[in-house]
């Protein structure tokens, strides 16, 4: 037996190939004192990592040319000389693209057992974590402004919309598709949804629905979402930029640039990036919180699950594709 | 004898044209019962006019086409029925493009005796103030921290930069030309400048002068210098978008955009628009201080004087074509 992982061949400069990445049949590693052998099976996919494959500075370092793609997963423990892990437990960490893991337990976390097994990976993970520090520190909306939320049905966005109505807030999500938008507003309480698809000019739409009303935007696309949301923002309101799915494929010299500034300024607007890991002594707080919304049944959320770890490099394609609706995750064995 | 005005006659689309402006002889406004009449001396030209002039959304209305220029000007009052005033006194207030003014008092202030008289329209009027509180509250200093500013030798840049080397900062300056820059470093004290005449690529200047070390950009000028030194601003750093001198004359569809957005979120960076009339109350707290620093003689302030009412047009483009060297200001009779 073997154990399977992908390393990065290429750095993409456009949208990510499948050739970027190589599959490996590598040695599971050997069992070894004070260790943890992990066997890998939900590995969670997010847009952010995108940035470290073409080797730009972000919050963390870049993937190397060789080395195993990161992506944060939860796993089993399948031997353990650990005095805090048992085998059998399950656990989460940054085990990446690989099947088998060897680990002396730093940032190796217990998950607790009541837990879905794909929580540390979505509502209870970065998603969940960057929703609630986006919208509610970066955002700090108060009750009966407009929240504005781009990527909507994506795992971030509809996490922080369906806390901004539990907050009072008006909320109008944007995405791809009429089954995303119809799942937004009929199922997650959204009071409106733009469809991307069928909206060639995002700006038109914003005049529509929330013509110069919109307090805060809540982005995770990138420059075209911000720029027709500008003219459309209250004065003093708040745009949080958490990613920028819609701008990692494209060279920044072919990029959409933000024209619409002078609104910055004009409309005393503040434009903050969050990085949800300057959060870390909150985290607790926050999963407490959202662990609390979650057994009330008052935030939902979707896995988009794939089978097999060969089909890793396809799945974190498909994020910049359209073709993701929730949290996009590949399951490595079938029993997870 | 005429009172003399200058009228909106078209909207400029890109760099205004002395054809946008027409001179009118207007009768002087006849006294009435509680009001002032004021002999207009000093007016002070500022780059935020440009939006209204072409009729965008801003802090206040845009200007009317046929309507009288605004701007913040320091008269004098020659007839007064109101208990407040007294002929003879010194007076600030939006009194236009014009010779005289008759007012019911309302925005009009006197000038301390002692004040400069040209300084309500520099150091101690809105210039001075955006420049204390966007340095102060959006930048936010603290000691040891780099402080780059751009428009530096301008009435704002200038201002904002001897204040934050008081509070313990390492300022840089961007301006036009040589001599410019020989003021900020030798009289001003700035620590270093860049000369943007001859700076083809900004960003290759900053990486030699400051690389990834920006923790606060005072911006005056737009994109091509937000976008320069967004690779450069240190992790949690402020950019302070106090006007866009460079972009007003360029419709947003031909404006250079923002690409290097990335920054916001992977250097966590806080954007934020300064609309200094959201502090009017603290007007006083910000006065006294710079009044202050004044008295001690730790602020230096230029003025560029053109005379002539029939200036004000030229002397309003040259704003934006680098022909100015401090507050630009025009005076209506050679007294002042």
């Amino acid at each position: 037996m073997a154990n399977r992982r992908f390393v990065l061949a290429a750095r993409p400069d456009t949208l990510p190939r499948l050739g970027d990445f190589t599959l490996e049949d590598a040695e599971i590693p050997a069992m070894a004192p004070g260790r943890l052998l992990i066997q890998n099976r939900l590995v969670g996919l997010s847009p952010g990592l995108r940035l470290r494959l073409s080797g730009e500075r972000t919050f963390t370092d870049p993937i190397d040319i060789g080395a195993v793609v990161e992506s944060t997963a939860v796993g089993t423990i399948a031997q353990s000389d650990h005095p805090d892990f048992q085998a059998g437990d399950w656990v989460v960490g940054n085990f990446g693209w690989q099947e088998w893991v060897l680990s002396d337990g730093k940032g190796v976390s217990r998950m607790p057992p009541h837990w879905p097994r794909t929580a540390p990976l979505s509502i209870l993970g970065s998603a969940g974590l960057t929703a609630y520090f986006g919208l509610l520190e970066l955002g700090a909306p108060k009750p009966g402004e407009t929240v504005l939320v781009s990527s909507a049905a994506g795992s971030v966005g509809s996490i922080a919309g369906q806390i901004a109505k539990r907050l009072g807030t008006r909320v109008i999500g944007i995405a791809g598709g009429a089954e995303k938008c119809r799942w937004l507003t009929e199922e997650l309480g959204f009071d409106a949804a733009i469809d991307r698809k069928h909206t060639p000019d995002l700006g038109l739409a914003l005049t529509r629905v929330c013509p110069q009303e919109v307090d805060i935007l809540l982005d995770s696309v990138g420059n075209q979402v911000i720029d027709a949301t500008l003219p459309h923002m209250r004065p003093h309101g708040r745009i949080v930029a958490i990613g920028q799915i819609g701008d990692y494929n494209t060279d920044p010299a072919h990029r959409h640039g933000l024209v619409n500034t002078q609104y910055i300024t004009t409309s005393r607007l503040t434009v903050r990036g969050l990085g949800v890991y300057d959060f870390v002594p909150r985290f607790p707080e926050a999963r407490e919180r959202l662990e609390h919304w979650l057994d009330e049944g008052a935030l939902k959320w979707r896995d988009d699950i794939v089978d097999g770890l060969e089909n890793l490099p396809q799945a974190f394609i498909s994020l910049f594709t359209g073709g993701t609706f929730g949290r996009k995750i590949v399951r490595l064995s079938p029993e997870s």
